[in-house]
């Protein structure tokens, strides 16, 4: 038996564009003799498409959109993810199209509703096993992402009982650093519990805060890894499963299986199970960040973006993801220097623009300042300097770049790290201010890693990646000024903000017992700040955003109340 | 036998502040004679509490403050909700605690995870009905709000089965307008069906975008209302339960209750029950908006807020609430005049405040926006002027805001209202750029009501009421030059965003088509903007926010693909 698995990037809401993108697919996998061809869950309405499901009117359009793909079905079995609405019941689904007809409809049963899913919020859980097919003997299943997950699951429980040969899983898994050798140890183990073949069909693209990456799977019965499809980007991935089973009659096992039309399987063309390249640590995560912006913006209809280039590594770093993603032609680079800007940092602002041959705009803060400074004259004449010019100055530096968006129609990328934006070290409608922070879910020794990976290019000056962090807001300032050093903040932000841990618990791991509980209070305290925080690329297992979240109203301070 | 129901407002994460005021109104309780006295849900740890429920040492501490509860319970019933955690499993769940022990523990069965609510991200559903009573012959059960919504639910069989004589709800209810209806006909015909009385103690208090109400309610078991619970503030009510019961061993039902101590039942003081006064429509919506503002600012430790002050009538309100709420001595007015403020509005703007007593600053922004403007000028050379020197204005205002909240630790309150913010009739960074957005969930034509509700205290200039809508970002402009009239905008916003109607449904009503698809797509593609808004104060079945969850990439446009 061929399968196809049609790893596709769908956009949320783009039904007609998605049925498209399927149809095309279809007609390719029929030319390479498939019998069945697999798409992404979902991939009719996009992934998640939020509260678009509560609209009935979508609803309906998702279902005439899989009507086209129905009737695009012919002489081929089509697998093919969509919502299904049964009066007031929705349902994440797969359908099941045999040569133009649908001859099943399976319901995911485990529905994730952690960390960055809210599936319980739309979907109710599938009851029914209505997932069983033959075909020239051969016995298959479908089921969708999650239910290969959970050990136990009725999607599991389903292929064990019913002796199946294929297991058949549309996914929509997202991305962060490490994620596809889990999902190879789940899979590979499912394969070898059930005793199947499994053919792992995930979706790619970027949506919003996450990255899918793709990276389709095929394992044995034996658990071992056939084919698998590429990362961040589309893929078409065939193989060919010879199937020593038995007669279907010959099974036991509770369930009748619809049968589909029986297929001719002298394939004309042979094919090469392919194994797409393994990815490095640093590969992985670069090619996600430059996905999920190209993404964004593409089907955001942006094609230009903006970034204020300050001379140091966070600014370098984002330019040039975005140049990557979008092509140089598409970046501007903007240096807006002040009074505190040093000539070094500004002339490394342009030396590597002139390296990533991007525009590069210079327009100085330092009129403006004073213009503020003047009419803040009078009500400044009360209180005590605290951090206003500083913000002002950022956020002097947030309204040109937003002035040059509304006029060209460019997209502002902000440049701020995981780190300063977990503790809060970065200003509101300031440099916070854009539509797409590209580098948000990246810790800063992360940042100087990535920084290295793309100077094998030579882009960075050596200068920029060599000068202690400042924000150059006041005289001689230094991210330590306020911060302790990142090789202590990164590890420290990691057990609290990704792991949860409680101040004490991460004193006992040998950090400094004050600078945990500074830094788990600029973290509490931030909560505003990222709450008007643009959205950007989840690389890590705990993002910022939709992942997680936390009153700003908190007076919780852990481990303070007991003592 | 009497109960007590202290109608509490608590504070998220304020673990020990919590913990005192329960202690309190045991106390309280104790000098009344009650027998019992219950608490809101979640009362331990304030409610909701978020991803604070994924740390397992607030889960801890939350376990120890339940601890000083119980050793402060001698001599009485107390009902109080805390998060119970056993091992990974988490519960919404209330302790009965019985002269200082823990007697039984309560699990909600019923577990919202629709609207603004999340609870199957954090609790799993209580199976067990452990939650049956016996005192002085009386039968009575406990659970937790949701349980009493759903018909059939298990906490309405097991109160129907065990013909129990009183069903004590806590609840966390939030506010919207016409909730209390709702909530009164659910819960007359809970205790209609069950023939129970019903004692229902519901949470008072802001919490981020959350209003609570209070308002508790006690009905008889023939569905009649006996008492009620003030609204949007603390109180503390009492009923006296005089039931002629069958002794418990007669009763027939499965279940065996726990037996508390027996009480003697002659009170000292004979008490009345009451019943709060009923809030008209705008008086409701009013409170919620001066409750929610003063409970933000004061919960996170603000006592001063800065408003700027355009002379139109979404800042005038704002003030008169702002005012309400924090007393005149904490709201900064401040005026920001540019080259197309009229002398009219800059005059009624000072009028404001000096009605409201308020201080008030005027800083004109024509000089800062013309140093912008010269910064601009080389790369202005290059495109056609759009909407981007109007924004800047709007940014330059946020920033002079930002500037004085900064300095001086006040809040900035936003003052945009629903209508705009809808269609996206609003500068991110501008006057979207705050702290709380007060009036976020009021559409337009309310604004106009509630200004003439606070103006029975001739308040807000009258000229500010009868101007024409207008931005005054540049000369003769009105919101009816890229709007329809608020009168007609409304109605088709409430259509789509809080009825998910679609755009041929809304035209269906008799909406002039091109107007309904045009704020539509305006509505749509505003998306970006709201996600980086400041929480405000829900008052609608729908507000943006939590409540209403749409990607920002999102292709879909309702009905247009089949035509």
């Amino acid at each position: 038996m061929r399968i196809a698995l049609a790893q596709i990037n769908t956009t949320v809401g783009d039904l007609d564009g998605n049925v498209k993108k399927i149809i095309e697919n279809i007609e390719r996998a029929r030319d390479t003799d498939a019998d069945i061809v697999t798409f992404p869950e979902l991939a009719i309405c996009g992934y998640p498409p939020e509260d678009l499901l509560l609209k009935s009117g979508f609803l309906r359009d998702n279902y005439s959109a899989l009507e086209s793909v129905i009737q695009n079905s012919q002489n081929i079995c089509v697998v093919v993810g969509f919502a299904d609405a049964i009066k007031k019941d929705v349902f994440n689904a797969a359908a099941v199209i045999d040569d133009g007809h649908l001859v099943g409809i399976y319901h995911k049963a485990e529905l994730p509703n952690y960390g960055v899913f809210d599936e319980k919020r739309y979907f109710l859980q599938g009851t029914e096993c209505a997932s069983l097919f033959g075909m020239n003997g051969v016995l298959f299943t479908v089921n969708i992402c999650e239910d290969v997950w959970i050990q136990g699951s009725k999607a599991e429980q389903c292929s064990i009982d019913n002796r199946v040969d294929i297991v058949l899983n549309i996914s929509a898994s997202p991305f962060h650093a490490g994620k596809l050798n889990e999902r190879r140890d789940i899979l590979s183990s499912f394969a070898r519990r059930t005793g199947a073949f499994v053919c792992y069909n995930n979706l790619i693209g970027g949506q919003d805060e996450l990255v899918f990456d793709g990276g389709s799977l095929v394992f044995s019965p034996q658990g071992e890894l056939i084919a698998s499809g590429k990362r961040f980007e589309e893929d078409f991935l065939v193989v060919d499963i010879n199937k020593n089973s038995k007669s279907l009659s010959e099974k036991n096992g509770g369930l009748k299986p619809i049968f589909l039309k029986p297929r001719d399987s002298h394939y004309q063309k042979p094919i090469i199970m392919s194994k797409a390249p393994e990815l490095g640590r640093l590969d992985e995560v670069y090619k996600a960040l430059v996905l999920g912006t190209r993404d964004y913006m593409a089907k955001n209809r942006f094609s230009k973006a903006v970034i204020g280039l300050s001379g140091g590594i966070d600014s370098s770093l984002t330019a040039v993801i975005a140049a990557d993603a979008l092509g140089s032609e598409n970046v501007i680079g903007v240096t807006m220097p002040s009074q505190y800007t040093s000539n070094e940092t500004r002339s490394d602002a342009e030396i590597l623009a002139k390296n990533l041959n991007i525009r590069f705009l210079s327009i100085p803060i330092k009129p403006i300042f004073s213009a503020y400074t003047e009419a803040l004259q009078e009500p400044f004449k009360e209180g005590n300097p605290g951090i206003e010019m500083e913000n002002l100055q950022a956020r002097i530096r947030g309204n040109i770049l937003m002035a040059l968006s509304n006029r060209f129609g460019w997209l502002v990328l902000t440049t701020g790290n995981k780190s300063e934006t977990a503790v809060g070290y970065c200003t509101l409608y300031g440099d916070m201010a854009g539509g797409f922070a590209v580098i948000k879910d990246v810790p800063k020794v992360l940042v100087y890693e990535l920084a290295e990976y793309v100077n094998q290019r030579g882009i960075i000056p050596e200068s920029v990646v060599l000068r202690p962090p400042t924000a150059e807001l006041r005289q001689n300032q230094k991210d330590e000024d306020s911060l302790p050093p990142y090789s202590i903040l990164d590890p420290i932000l990691q057990a609290y903000v990704e792991g949860d841990r409680s101040p004490d618990a991460i004193i006992a791991y040998g950090f400094n017992p004050k600078i945990v509980r500074d830094v788990v209070r600029m973290v509490d305290r931030s909560e505003y700040k990222r709450r008007q925080a643009p959205p950007g690329v989840k690389i890590t297992p705990k993002a910022f955003g939709r992942d997680r979240r936390l009153p700003i109203t908190n007076r919780y301070f852990p481990n303070n109340r007991l003592k």
